[in-house]
This record gives C-alpha cells, sequence and structure tokens, in this order.
C-alpha cells in the first residue's frame, strides 16, 4: 500500500469509529509485540480502534468490499508476529473492553476482546470463581487475543488450554457480518465445532469480538512446590515420578541449569552451588485437596532433589510465581535479546528436547537456556543474542528452524502456544500430511475468500 | 441403489477386507440403533467390515472412486441415526479393536476405532487411571463413534465431553488418504483444529480410524449423593446451591417426578410417597477432596430435600449408578416405545426447559418424563409411545420439533450430545445465522467435495 493511501482509509474509517479512533499516524507501540526482543516490526497505514462490535463488523465490511487487509491486535503480546502487518488496517481491539456479563452462580462470563487477561481472572476471583488460564502479561494480554490464539499457560497442565473456556464467540466474519457462535449452553452438537475452528485462527477466519467463558469454583488453596535437582536427567525423573504420584497438579514447570544460573539469584529459596535443574510443580483445589495433593508431590521430589521449597503461606507461594514470571525477563536481560521458540513433543521426550534443544544453541555459537511446561511437553528454549550483531540474529534465526526439524522429529509440533503468526509460516506443511495441508488451506479460503483477514499469519 | 448392486460391491470389496468380511446380506442388527425404541429402521447395500486402518482407507478409494456411499458405523449406540444410511457402503468398525498402546506413566493411550468405550475406560483403570467420558451402553459404544459424536454423558459436568480426551486422530480423509491428526503432543497450535472439526462429525468429514487420548489419575473415592425433592422447583434450587456450593462435582444429574414414578421402585433408597424431583450428585478425587466436597453437596443438598441417600461404600455407591443407567429401560418398558430428544439449554433456563418440555407432552397427549445432566443444561425429555399406533408416533414426532423450537427459544441447542444424525437435519439453520450455516455447508463440501459421507446425516 502507497504513501497517501493512509490518510484516505482513516478518513473514511473515521467516519465509521470516529474520527479520533482513525489515524494514518500509527504509534510506534502498535507495531510491536514481544518479539521486539527479536527486533521484529510491522507496518499499517492506519490504525482504527472501533468501539463496539457492530463498528468492528462496519470496518471489516468496508475494508473487505475495497480489498484492503485487516490485521486484528489484542494486547500486543504475542511471541509470533501475528498481529504484525505489512500494511492496510491494523484493528485494535483495545476500546471493546466491557465485561458484559458475570453471572457468579452458573460459573459464567461474557467478556469483549479486548478486556485483559488479569480482569478476566480478577473478576472471576472477585466472584469467588477462576479463570485458570494465564499466559502470562496478564495486565496487557487480552481475552480476544488469548481466544484468537488458544493461548495456554502453566496451569494448561491441569486445566487446558483456551479451547476449553471457551464457549460461545461474538465474531466478525467475512465480508462483514456480526455472528453468534456458541453462548451459555455447555454442551452443544447441533453443527461442526465452529467455536473451536475459530479459537487458534490467528486472526484469519474472523475477528473475534467477545468471548462466552467458563469458569469454576476458585481452589481453596494454591501450593507450589518448586525441587532442584542436580541435572537435566535427575529433573526429568522427577517429573515422571510427579505423573506417577497419583496426584493432578495444576502446572509442572521446568527450568534448566543455564535459566538458574540467570535467574537463580532472585529464586526465592536458598540454592546450592551449581543447580542443574529445577522443576516446579502447583497443588490446588479444596483445601483438603491441595494438602492431600501436595504432600504426594513433595515426597516424590524429595526422593532425589538438591532442595525443596514448599510454602503454604500465601506470600511465600505468590513469591515463587512472581519469580517464575520474571525468568523470560532476567534471560533477555542477559544479552540485551533473544529469539526463542515454544516447539511441543509428547512428554516421554522431554529430555531429548532439551538436551537437544541446548546442543543446537552450541552449534550455532549462542548461549542458551531452555524452561517451559514440562507436564505438556511445551519446551520455552531461548537463543540470547545482541540483536546489534546481524551475523548472531542470523545464527539464532537458523537455530530456531532446527528446533523446527527437532520437534518434528520427536513428533512432536513447532507451537505448543504461541502459534505461528509470521515468524513460523510454512512450517505447517513439513508437518502435516498432504492432504491436511490442502484442507487448512481451503478452510481459510472459505472464511475468507479474499485473503483479506491477517494476511502473511499463520500460512500452512 | 438398486437391487443386485449389493452383490457386486461385495465381491468387488471383499477383495479388500476378505470375502468373509464383505456381505450384501446385511443382518438386521446391523441396521438399527438406540432409536429402535421409535422405529427408525436403515438400509445398506453392503456391508464391509475392515480389519485394519489401511483397508479402511482402501475401501473408502474404492467407493469414492466409484460414486458410492459410505456410512461408518460404532457400536449402534447412537440415539439420532446418524450410521443408519439408506444405501451403499456399511463400513462397520467392530474389527478394528485394537489398544495400540497404553503408557500409563504419561496418562495416554491410543485405541482404534471399533475399541468399546467399557474397554478404553477398563484398560485405563486397570493402570490407575481414568477415562472420564461415559455416555452409557459402555459394552457396545465404539471410541471411535464416541468421537464421531463428541459424546458426553454425567461426567462432563466436570470433565468435558470427548472433544477434551481427543488429543489425536487417524483418519480416513477424501478420496482415500489416511493421516494422523494430532497424536500425543499435548499441546498443539501450529494449524486450525482439525482434531476437534472431526470429532462431532458423525462421519461426514472423514472415517476415524483410531484415536489418541488422554487420561488422568483415577479418582481415590467416587461418592454418589442423591437427593430427593418435593416438586421441579425445590430441585432446581438445590442444582442452584451445588454450583454455588464451592465444590466442582463430577456429575449433577437430575430425574423428574415421573421419571421417579417409572424407575422410582428400584431405586436403591427409601422413597417417600411422591417423590417430586430428585437430584443425584458425584463428588470424586483424591480422598481427602472427595470426602470434602461430599461433605459440601451433603450439606446444601439436605436443606431442602425430602430424603438424601450418600452412601460411603463401594457396593451402595455402584447401586446407585446401576440404578441410574437403567432409567432410560424403565421409561421405554412403560409403553413399548419413546421418542426422547437431548436438547440443552443454558442451566440457569434449566427449570423453564423442563416444565415446558412436559408441557409439550400434555399438549400433544402423551405421557412423557424428563431426566438429564442437570449441571450442563442437558434434558432428556421423553415422549412415551405405543410403536404400533401411528397416530400416536405422529404426535410424538410433532413434539420433538416442538422441543426443537423450546430449545431456540431459550438459547440453547437442538443437541447437547447426542448429534444431529438423521432425525434433526434441518434444524441448525433455525439456530445458526446463515453465514455460519453456510460455512457449515463450505466445510462439508471442501472435506467430501463429493458428498459421499454419511450423506444425510448431520444436514444443516
Amino acid at each position: 500500500v502507497s504513501v497517501g493511501i493512509g490518510a484516505g482509509l482513516a478518513g473514511d474509517l473515521g467516519r465509521i469509529v470516529g474520527a479520533d479512533h482513525a489515524t494514518d499516524v500509527v504509534p510506534s507501540e502498535y507495531l510491536v509485540d514481544a518479539t521486539y526482543s527479536r527486533g521484529v516490526r510491522g507496518q499499517a497505514d492506519v490504525l482504527v480502534r472501533p468501539g463496539s462490535a457492530d463498528e468492528v463488523a462496519e470496518v471489516v465490511a468496508w475494508c473487505y468490499e475495497r480489498d484492503v487487509p485487516v490485521v486484528t491486535r489484542g494486547g500486543g503480546t504475542g511471541y509470533a508476529a501475528g498481529a504484525l502487518g505489512t500494511g492496510g488496517v491494523l484493528l485494535s481491539m483495545e476500546r471493546l473492553d466491557r465485561v458484559r456479563s458475570i453471572e457468579p452462580e452458573w460459573w459464567r462470563m461474557v467478556a469483549e476482546a479486548g478486556v485483559t487477561t488479569g480482569r478476566v481472572r480478577h473478576v472471576a476471583r472477585e466472584h469467588g470463581l477462576y479463570f485458570p488460564v494465564n499466559p502470562g502479561a496478564l495486565e496487557q494480554s487480552h481475552i480476544g487475543g488469548n481466544a484468537a490464539t488458544n493461548a495456554g499457560g502453566p496451569h494448561s497442565f491441569r486445566y487446558g488450554v483456551m479451547r476449553q473456556w471457551v464457549q460461545g464467540l461474538e465474531v466478525v466474519l467475512a465480508p462483514g457480518e456480526l455472528v453468534q457462535l456458541g453462548g451459555h449452553t455447555r454442551k452443544d452438537v447441533a453443527g461442526y465445532d465452529l467455536v473451536r475452528l475459530l479459537v487458534g485462527s490467528e486472526g484469519t477466519l474472523g475477528v473475534i469480538t467477545a468471548v462466552w467463558l467458563r469458569l469454576i469454583p476458585a481452589p481453596e488453596a494454591r501450593y507450589p512446590i518448586l525441587a532442584v535437582q542436580r541435572d537435566l536427567e535427575a529433573g526429568c525423573a522427577a517429573i515422571e515420578r510427579v505423573y506417577a504420584s497419583g496426584a493432578q497438579p495444576a502446572a509442572l514447570e521446568y527450568l534448566d541449569g543455564e535459566t538458574l544460573r540467570y535467574a537463580g539469584a532472585t529464586m526465592p529459596m536458598p540454592l546450592p552451588d551449581h543447580p542443574g535443574f529445577a522443576v516446579l510443580v502447583e497443588a490446588d483445589g479444596l483445601q483438603a485437596e491441595a494438602a492431600a495433593a501436595r504432600e504426594l508431590i513433595v515426597d516424590v521430589l524429595s526422593e532425589d532433589a538438591v532442595a525443596v521449597h514448599a510454602p503454604t503461606d500465601t506470600a511465600s507461594a505468590e513469591a515463587v510465581w512472581r519469580w517464575r514470571e520474571g525468568v523470560a525477563l532476567a534471560i533477555t536481560a542477559q544479552r540485551g535479546g533473544k529469539l526463542s521458540e515454544d516447539i511441543a513433543v509428547p512428554v516421554d521426550r522431554l529430555q531429548e528436547a532439551i538436551a537437544e534443544s541446548i546442543a543446537i544453541g552450541t552449534r550455532h555459537g549462542l548461549p542458551s537456556c531452555s524452561f517451559g511446561h514440562a507436564g505438556d511437553g511445551n519446551v520455552h528454549t531461548a537463543f540470547l543474542v545482541d540483536l546489534a550483531d546481524t551475523a548472531e540474529v542470523g545464527q539464532a534465526e537458523a537455530a530456531c528452524h532446527d528446533l523446527f526439524d527437532l520437534a518434528r522429529r520427536l513428533g512432536g509440533t513447532v507451537s505448543g502456544e504461541h502459534g505461528v503468526g509470521r515468524l513460523k509460516g510454512g512450517q505447517l506443511r513439513h508437518q502435516w500430511a498432504p492432504r491436511a495441508v490442502e484442507l487448512h488451506g481451503a478452510i481459510r479460503a472459505t472464511f475468507d475468500p479474499k485473503g483479506l483477514l491477517n494476511p502473511g499469519a499463520k500460512l500452512a
């Protein structure tokens, strides 16, 4: 889209959303996401901030009529550049920020796409309920973006990913129709599961404007158990013992030795000199359940740990998770930049995946470390770079591609939770059978015949 | 398909699956399902019983080349005539009955489509694990059919429906390719969610030959709590109190007064003279959790119940569920036949849905009763008929259509768990927006361009 087009678009779209909410001077903070730490930037001709689902429909219809691409942006916390387009309309959902309803007596909520994940969790908690999906960056991340990417996080081990909590969607489908799929009804097999097809479609099949969410009673107690092992092998054996314990932990995380070298200083427990691996588990539920599960897990972790930290008071428990949430930042801080991926493998291949992903970094001459959601086999390996050193960034890009090959070799996937975005386009065809790849494209063309919804993202 | 075609098909297909397993003399038991109690029968030119997934692919390819319809049949326990075709090939999955793998240490199993649901649960239990989906008829129902219909049952209240437990599928896609989607990897957002699109597609998008299942540690304890209330209103208030109790019961069922009149005699508890409603709850989990949840639930049910039965010994607990599973038969036994549906509504509309569904029966001059999965708002209302009385059967058909209208009026769906099959074709277009209905058809045409996979089923 050439220079000057932005002004024309902004004028026309301003008539739909209000002149204050359509501009061709797109602030730079709208053109980045969590991939800023690897130097990725997007482009847009005009930023549009609709104030209602009807306005979203009007904007999409307007664009669809004129062949203008539409990239939808949530909180901008993505790790795959999924909302970083190369032109056309950037549709920010920030003004669709109403919790439309909360019905605590029936464990449910309807929230507009731009409500932050933190607010969803907070509103639920205020009513004695729990929304278990926590992909991180809670105060920025939008619930609509969580649905569009099928977000996960630590607690998906017990509670599953977004798909499990989204019972209905309000969505704008091409060429610009506002449609409700599903809703408050908890079971529905009257048609194909379009709700779950939209969940995880990364803005390529429609624009999500609101979500009908399931909630559950808040756990009475949540106990983190943090154990340090001497090395990767001992750590993975501990993970297997947690699986076999009979408990169903809410979360089952790992951090490798290198990660502990960066983040160990702030770790809320006394550490041995050379911690080789750590496992973080959470036991939750009714008081009696959480306590029983905690006991089982402490037992199996203590068998072969260097140190175990299992606080029962709220402040210490919260400190553990605060520390865990700061790990990604501590890693980035090492060299100013990092390229990281989120491959997932069958959990029995976890040890191999971690070891080989670190070996990939070594092969490319890059410091690297690995942490992630052990129970789900979801490996976040990061290659640390100086962003100013383009050769090094190139090495890291190559290392990421090796990670994708590794995931496939171990029977896994190139993305467990971050999505394909613009960084992993073209990977799916190496992972899926040709007929399935063909159907992937055909479904997209069915929903978006003009190819205007988030073009360039989620390519097979 | 005209007379004589069956013999030709059987000969050709016998060369793929073995002559013993392809026949144009289709035994009548292959042409019925649970809708026999409403007089429905299917037709087929040839019955084919492939012995492997590769043979399924060959059969589908053979049919696809020659424009022969393929109807896939699991255990024949469906309530929507989903596997009762009108001709062509009837593909029975009974010989694909291998548990390909069970890995208890990683909570997972791979089972071929024809493994019974009972066997899946049994194999899991032998290894200390739990597969929570129990749609009933456990010894007949196939796991492949459960996936194809996105089956539910009582324990879906806490544990969710099939979609939540199917992590991967082996499936034959038109024009006859054997493809694996998903697998052992627990999180995967690399492509659109084709697994969940196939789950619940009722054999119209592909033929499922094997499923990758998630399992969880078996609950240490399971406590049923059966409470009798004086009437519908008191019963629904009790259901709301269970929701508000802070516990997360595994199951939350209801039975109305008329159901109790038929099934009350065998109810494993002393009954008052005119029981008006009953609520059946199950508390489960680790011993400590189940006991704590049981106590909470007994408390809130006791507030306003006529009688509460909450056994803690295994034999009495099993007796409660055995009784519950016999309820549908006790109802059918009243008049020899019944037409029943499984609409689902938002749970706050449950009382209205039950009351109005019974009023529909009354309006059509039919004895009727209602029971189902209260927590999920899934209402099984049955109209009792003498199958020999065609006028009465006609009245019951009309009553079922009134149920569909009722479901939509209450913001619900025409099917919570049984599926569309051949009995609810055409209902979806009254329930979904036109653009969504259009996409439903387009998706089907994408997967099955010739319209040969279970034609006549799951029509919008």
